[in-house]
């Protein structure tokens, strides 16, 4: 598998999937999607290990959201929904991520009827783990997210509770565009976002069969 | 300059500004934003010359928007918004693109506060001309856009009636997110946009002193 640099240089669209768990759709008031729905984050938010902070833009309430990333291996187009063995064909590894959100902003977008792209696209605003080779992870609707502040647990929620399972997410968006090789895709968060100021430290990880997996460990300062 | 196959591989964004011409924004019956606002179109939705037709989904209004496109040379942030030399020497050419966008679905988007990703990211949705060679056109802000379709002029306008410049454009996304070298920016659409329908031909040209640039024609069939 390729160099985390290269994922990074690589990538050339950040699709991330909105409201696919159902108790982060309750906190944050909002309505349960019918079909599954996406945005774009810019590659150009990418924050690899390592690279310092999260930068917070003046005025922006910014909010974590920890996520099960997959990076593609192949074109992908027009995918069947039932095609499960296509889907999980076409991914050549995994990441965790920390989809950042300038909540005001996107509340101000949702009011406005205006695009997410601001919201969701600062620079910084994708903190990634090292790649998690793809044998780590044996079934991926069956892994533990977490994401603490300052030592203090926000999120801990299984993959098993996304509401559109992955070779649906994957079916919908090659409906409507090609996801192509070095593409991401971020699977959804699930409920215990919050806010973080500049300074407060956000750790995330993931575990599979009650196991630490190491490469997904972030930490940003 | 790049190929035009290149232009396409080494894109890792392409940035959209919405509502930028007052004409087209009382055709929509849209309210005219204070400050500019931004969408990311997938590198994936690029259609180059003679790649076929733009292919309209099951169900979709599908909505031409003729606009100039600046190619990015170089890395920009936190540009100044009166540094016209910085924005106008990042510039490394144009296109001239069509941002074909699936208005009933963003229609929906909008009335749902919902991300307007999939509305103006389908395959082929973006096609684009031949490069311009960046002497082609003295003065961006002075350069006349046009769009029949099938034989009748639809976009008929010039750069200058932007509301927001392209040293502001550049200035409000950079100051969000890094451009890079290789991505793509859309300035707006003046008035005159509407559907088309599988079979129509969109023709779009680009006039600098009244003077056809060859480079910049479209024709999609
Ligand atoms: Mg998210
Ligand atoms: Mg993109
Ligand atoms: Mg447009």
């Amino acid at each position: 598998m390729a160099s985390l640099q290269s994922i990074k240089a690589n990538c050339r669209k950040v699709m991330c999937i909105g409201r696919n768990y159902a108790d982060h759709i309750k906190e944050l008031n909002s309505a349960r999607p019918k079909q599954p729905f996406f945005f774009l984050k810019p590659p150009s938010a990418i924050l690899l290990p390592g690279a310092g902070p999260v930068l917070r833009p003046k005025g922006v309430i910014m909010h974590y959201e920890v996520e099960l990333a997959l990076i593609m291996g192949k074109k992908v187009q027009d995918l069947h929904p039932d095609d499960t063995k296509g889907a999980m064909d076409a991914i050549a590894g995994y990441l965790l991520a920390i989809d950042m959100t300038a909540r005001n902003v996107q509340d101000e977008a949702k009011k406005k009827g205006l695009p997410w792209s601001i919201a969701k696209g600062f620079d910084t605003f994708l903190p990634i783990s090292q790649l998690i080779d793809k044998s780590r992870i044996a079934d991926p609707q069956n892994a533990h997210l977490w994401l603490s502040v300052n030592g203090e647990m926000k999120q801990s929620d299984n993959t098993e509770l996304m509401l559109f399972r992955i070779p649906r997410q994957l079916s919908d968006i090659s409906r409507v565009m090609a996801l192509e090789e070095g593409d991401i895709v971020l699977t959804g968060t699930p409920k215990g976002v919050g806010s973080v100021k500049t300074g407060d430290v956000m750790k995330a990880g993931l575990k599979v069969d009650g196991k630490d997996i190491e490469e997904a460990n972030i930490e940003v300062p």
